[in-house]
């Protein structure tokens, strides 16, 4: 599963049309599809729900959000599996 | 609707001329249509609202908004098509 | 009302010489007449006053404020109608 | 008043070996002669007294103060004729 | 143990494929596998679980961390030893 | 006792081998002699003491402290002066 | 004691091998002995201790700290002295 991970931007580059768990530095959370970042990790989601407490709180759609904000970006988070 | 998204920018590119919602790091929220944008992500709303737990607390018009105190920008919440 | 605003620096530019809104990171905000911004969105305002909760709070004249400090500046709020 | 005020940091400049009033983001205010700036906004101001709520805590005297713990400076606040 | 390290960076550069555990800025802390790092201390951890007073809370998997949001990061801590 | 500063760093340079008071961005000051500085106000202080409302509370001698916790640094402090 | 520093960094190229009490902005402290650091004032400690009101709170061994969670870096302090 980690083959090709060189850099740390190799995952989000791979996680690309994927579903994603970004934590915030608020304690919110944002889940979504990964449609494009860039190197200060804005990135943009599709389809993003905003969560707390693993409970969705409100869906904003297609959305830009910015890097500064990030803790960190998860596509392989059990609150992902554990939605499904 | 996510045709044409390769960098995050794209998505505000896109949404000029349209509302958006604007999440800052604050609790607060404005709501207007996005008129210009650079590279900080500093942005101009038009008919700019402040919004707190979905209501709207003051009209501020034609509004300059710094870059850094965003966290997320959606052009298709949830809470845009409530409001209407 | 919008016309001529390509860049987010041109309502600034447009500003100058009209009473603006300052709304400041902390929860006060300033109101005064803009003479003069910078690229890191530092300005000199004449006649500022300080305000919290809409009430003046203090007056503090010519002014000097640092960019890292604002959230939003706007020239066209309903607070600065309400006052007149 | 306001002549010859086309940058921000000509109102610094006019300022020298005047009494300013300074607003830091924590909520105290230094008093003091500006002396000497520099593009950061570092300045040295002389006699400077440290102040909160209206009252003199502190004499400091000759002192550097950082640039990216003020909100505004204001060589003609109230705050300065009132004290005189 | 601690030869090879006369940069700050050689130390993550020979835990590589080894576990660490990160401190973050909130309280919360992460323990995983590095898998990559880059000069702004962006890291990818594989298997990576979220603590906090030394219990697991939550499962992120393989996980992108921003920088910004680390206190420290060490291969050797006690809190790794006594997991085992 | 003014004569010499034309920019902020030459208070600093003026105060090397003297004992300066540097307040903290969190409410910690620490009393010292200034030994060195750079253009970060990164310093080096000997014989520093750390005080918490005008009491010591730990001698830490020889001591690097980073420039972007300070608030300022008095040479001329009243704060100084009644210590002796 | 004091030969030799000229600039702040030369007192962390003399603390290359000796034990250093690090504290961070959060009001945690690290003790260690200093292995390596840069410009960015990251550091590597080895036998690292996380201290809280002069207590060991927890071994942390081998540590990378990033330099931006840091207050001050004393070779000298007497909550050194006292330790042993």
């Amino acid at each position: 599963m980690v083959n090709g991970i060189e850099r740390p931007l190799d995952l989000l580059n791979q996680s690309k049309g994927k579903e994603i768990l970004v934590q915030l530095k608020s304690d919110k959370q944002l889940v979504g599809t990964l449609l494009a970042f860039d190197i200060h990790i804005n990135i943009v989601l599709d389809n993003a729900k905003e969560m707390q407490s693993n409970e969705v709180k409100r869906s904003i759609g297609l959305t830009f959000l910015r890097g500064d904000t990030i803790v960190f970006i998860s596509p392989a988070s059990t609150a992902l599996k554990e939605e499904k």
